[in-house]
């Protein structure tokens, strides 16, 4: 029964049929894959989804794989409809894994495979566990809708990472976020092959770990808001399930104002302190010259380096601006006896004792780009986030690295941005072979000041699997059109691990809207983006306690909307005889300027307070943008008053927060209708 | 600092403002709660929800309190977009709870509980750990919008159930459903008061428990797909935890055919087995003379009542349909040389040993109304899902029962259906008093047939919402159109306690259309509903096996669409001269004709091949209805060809498994019209 559906199926399949996007219809329709692999091959066929479909292991099989399958199945079911109760006689996926892992997973594992596909089903196999890892998420990425019903088309890929260190960095300081956000998170950078959650768990905001030695880090550091060390190891359990590693960063010497609200004797300066509210780099910082501290230190990292298997400790150690240390007579004192002309050698002074306790335990120090120093221990990683030379220095010097600048997400950068940075890039590029062997790869940022646990998942993804594809797929994938028609799948795709970076948008407008009609606002809200970089509050004072709720949280990362709309107009202008092209602008105008007058039946609601200018912006930028196409199409020189003109300037400036994403490219119809 | 905010906000709320519908600007503005409360008195003021919010337990206190409170404040901050770090140093919120709880949760317990909320903060007080976990979930449904954030309004609450069984079944056999999926229902149900889940564990088509005794249980009855005990024991503390118990269900004599796979001997017929993947009242069944079979379910029972801890254990019950016995002539013997007249007596004799062998491990039988006779135990609780006459008779008989009828989610009624029946109406009506406290309450049921883990959600919620109330609150809470308007809000409100009853519809949309754009396939589901009963499958083969991802499996249970439209055409007829009316009709039929223009697009789409019926309808129903309104307002009387005619018929019709829920009422423009 099961074989006669299968070769029909495999039949109706030589016409592969792809309606991912209308650009796809013709053949050979590009695949969907993220990251690409580094060899992708396809072959006429393929075979279908059904609920049979049954996998086998051939090679090393253990609980960890067992569950992965698990976990695979019931992504497909949640992707296809189909259930799956593998229960065919033939397997239709067959894993041979070489060999189990030797200990924890190490900073370079092997993580290739090879998936081929034919009509008779798929086999994955890779030398270890990791590589079977990747590839089951290449092949639930292979499903695709055809006439019959789901099914992988018949392919053989052999795949491998560019970069071993492919990292996400979350800040749980500067807001709290409950296991289930990095659970869900550990799931979503699984699907996209990255490797390294760096959980960034001490801040002057909070102390996110519960210490059995000094209670009061978490007691007085964090609001009651840290995990338990139960379920650090469950969250360290988890990860490891999908191949992550968990590296702990407890940011010291600076940045340390949570530990001193609990603890103030460990400091420079004279406490008490209070947890901050705000954010920023504040003066307090741990004295570097009291043995007491160091001794504090050692034993607090003989706790936590317990606590986290990876061989990997990062001890942060950015951003001490001295002012404590300058103020403090005694370490003044102590800089002058000791010959340490600035307060930089002190800061290396401390960083080399924090390594050699951390050595002591067998761990690798990790540190950002501010521990930079001839004589910390070669094996010592620099994490380079206030620029690319940093990473290529540290290289030279013979450390090894990992990029984090140019992957801030909380910049809200497009992906395209991103992407376009390269770990050996910029100052790596002219390295020799062997300093850019120490290159680990990259991380990206999610810094916490401008999100809750309903808003990350948002600023994460998708931009983060842009990234991910940086970081695994070949330098030379490089082309941001492909990309973003790729991204554009992976993000509905995502929807299936559980993060919430799509769902989450309808709620939060509802919830701008006073639980009135949405469409409208919605409308309006896919037409903007939160402010760049770090210009979100400096109109508007916020603290860690401001509830994130406004029309700026909604806001999506990138709007999808005004790239379309940019090329539209530039197709337009490139060829304006073209009438097609012309009434796609002119629609998207007119919906714009009646979603404007429909919106302001919600406007009254309380956490639309700041949004009329914006309403008004739009309301000018669709009346200007039609007015601009008249002209063109009539040929007759479009004049603006100068009321006109600031108001366009207007609508391309920041509005609550947000930049009204279309404006510019209005302003480009109006500059060629002039 | 503090204070002083919050006596602003506090004169702020004199003025109570209340945006949730346009319905509710004027004064005293209808509250939000459901389950309504069995006695509410709102008062001036309230106090402002922010960062700080303080909780702090006057009386009794557990980790289980502390628990619930962290979940309630996460829930908080996910409504409002306000992190909560408890900060305060005058605590919001006081909780006296009187004791702690005397070992498992029984049923009946002391759920009462009184909230009291002035500006200066809010004060829940209850005698027991119960009353406080429903008390605060009123709180959380306390808090709306206003003007200058989030505020719970001042009110006098005491409140208590009507009822202390407020059950939901779930089947998670004829589909399986994992761990996740129960336990998100779990925070829905708590969110609304329900206190028992009814787990329906072993079926025809699966046996979903993880048994040591008899392995072959859920190695061959489950297609692997089962609970470990550990998962058992995790889902029924993670119920415990949020005032919930767990009456495990495994159903015997009939419905065994998962168990027979393993275990073929236990059966009065002939083996092999293989499990069901159809659905419907099957001829194997346990045999009821073979003292093996009872060793065996005896030995059963010690593993399964020693996982559940719950005082009741159900044994199903229903449907034998005696097939199997009547062709065994050692079963046919057995009841001539023991007296038995019927099946019925034989079945009683199986239920009368079963009982006796819980009654032994301490556990209370439960089971469907079939098992219902004198000779069993009085304390038997009889779920009546037939009719409610069996309720009524086993209350006289002095049986205690629940009530099922009527309460079928899978039988895709509208809310306001279920919401009219009740547990003490029909045949319970005129019992007396003494037999009517034998009605414990009632049962929800969600069969599995036609729901996976993406789709069940929305199949329970928010309809269970309402029949949740319809257990808690006074019998007097009868009003449909009060009912919907707290329903709107409350299953909004309820996306924040994990369950995607909301979030999986667009996705579902977007796989209809195979990723392409969804907003007029969105306008035309949101106006169908599957179809009713068990009408679903009749015209197209369904087995457990079959993909639930077609538009059926989309469509809402209950179309708010047509609800409303059904409104308004009916405000239209009764007074025609009111043109706002006419208008809103008239954009509705016009946008439900693009609307079927637009989705040609998608039309070809794999998933969307039954659905070109279903437009075609809807053109022609837009059609009538505007030609329809247009001989109102004209007063010409509007005449149909027989094809005409046919049309409207045949959209009033079931197509795709779908009801286009506006077809009536266009029906009833055109009976206007003519």
């Amino acid at each position: 029964m099961r074989m006669r559906q299968r070769l029909v199926i495999g039949v109706a399949l030589f016409a592969w049929w792809c309606p991912v996007a209308p650009a796809l219809a013709q053949a050979p329709s590009p695949h969907n894959l993220m990251p690409v692999p580094a060899s992708v091959t396809f072959a006429a066929g393929g075979f279908a989804i059904d609920a049979h479909l049954g996998v086998k292991f051939d090679g090393y099989k253990d609980a960890r794989l067992e569950r992965a399958v698990e976990r695979l199945l019931q992504r497909i079911t949640k992707l296809t409809g189909v259930p799956i109760v593998r229960s065919g006689n033939v397997p239709a996926l067959r894993i041979t894994c070489g060999r189990g892992p030797s200990g924890v997973q190490k900073a370079v594992e092997d993580e290739r495979y090879a998936l081929r596909i034919t009509t008779g089903g798929a086999t994955l196999s890779a030398p270890t566990v990791y590589g079977v890892l990747r590839g089951l998420e290449t092949f639930v990425q292979l499903i695709e809708q055809e006439p019959n019903g789901f099914a992988v088309r018949a392919v053989t890929i052999t795949d491998q990472p560019r970069f071993p260190w492919r990292g996400l960095l979350i800040d749980v300081c500067r807001h709290w976020m409950p296991v289930e956000v990095i659970k869900r998170n550990l799931d979503a950078m699984a699907a996209v092959k990255l490797n390294v959650l760096h959980w960034h768990l001490s801040e002057d905001q909070g102390f996110r770990v519960e210490s059995k030695l000094f209670p009061l880090l978490h007691q007085k550091g964090s609001d009651g808001l840290y995990y338990t060390q139960e379920q650090v190891r469950d969250v360290v359990r988890y990860a490891a399930d999908r191949g992550i590693r968990v590296v702990p960063e407890f940011d010291m010497p600076a940045h340390t104002l949570s530990w001193l609200v609990g603890y103030p004797s460990l400091s420079a300066g004279k406490g008490p302190f209070e947890l901050a509210r705000a954010w920023g780099v504040f003066d307090p910082v741990l004295s570097p010259i009291d043995e007491k501290v160091y001794a504090f230190i050692n034993r607090f990292l003989g706790e936590m380096t317990s606590l986290f298997p990876d061989a990997y400790f990062h001890i942060g150690g950015d951003e001490v601006n001295g002012n404590q240390w300058n103020g403090t007579p005694a370490i003044v004192a102590y800089k002058k006896r000791h010959g340490m002309a600035t307060n930089e050698d002190l800061h290396v002074y401390f960083n080399t004792r924090v390594s050699a306790m951390l050595k002591a335990r067998g761990k690798i120090m990790v540190g950002w780009e501010e521990v930079l120093h001839k004589n910390l221990p070669k094996n010592t990683v620099v994490q380079s986030w206030r620029g690319q030379k940093s990473l290529a220095d540290a290289a030279t010097q013979g450390f090894k690295g990992i990029l984090s600048n140019g992957y801030y997400l909380d910049y809200i950068w497009p992906a395209t941005r991103h992407y376009g940075v390269d770990p050996m890039g910029k100052d790596a590029a002219n390295l020799p072979d062997e300093a850019k062997a120490r290159i680990l790869g990259g991380e990206a940022c999610m810094w916490a000041e401008w999100v809750t646990p309903d808003t990350i998942d948002s600023r994460i993804w998708p931009r983060m699997a842009a990234i991910a594809e940086r970081y695994w797929s070949p330098a030379t994938v490089t082309d941001p059109g492909d990309m973003y028609r790729r991204l554009d799948v992976v993000s509905q795709r995502l929807d299936a691990t559980g993060i919430v970076h799509r769902s989450n948008y309808q709620p939060m407008l509802e919830r701008l809207a006073a639980n009135r009609p949405t469409d409208a606002l919605r409308g309006i809200v896919d037409l903007v983006e939160p402010v760049k970089d770090y210009n979100r509050g400096r109109r508007v004072e916020y603290t860690s306690l401001s509830p994130l709720n406004r029309l700026v949280d909604a806001a999506r990362p990138e709007s999808d909307e005004a790239r379309e709309f940019e090329r539209l107009v530039d197709a337009l202008l490139a060829d304006p005889a073209k009438s097609a092209g012309r009434d796609k602008v002119t629609a998207r105008l007119e919906q714009w300027r009646e979603d404007a007058k429909a919106v302001q039946s919600v406007l009254d609601s309380p956490l639309l307070q700041d949004a009329a200018p914006l309403v008004q912006n739009l309301t000018a930028v669709s009346a200007l943008g039609l007015r601009a196409l008249d002209a063109l199409q009539k040929k007759t020189p479009l004049t603006l008053t100068p009321e006109e003109t600031e108001s366009l300037a207007k609508a391309i400036a920041p509005v609550a927060e947000v930049l009204l994403m279309v404006a510019p490219s209005v302003k480009k119809l109006v500059d060629a209708a002039k």
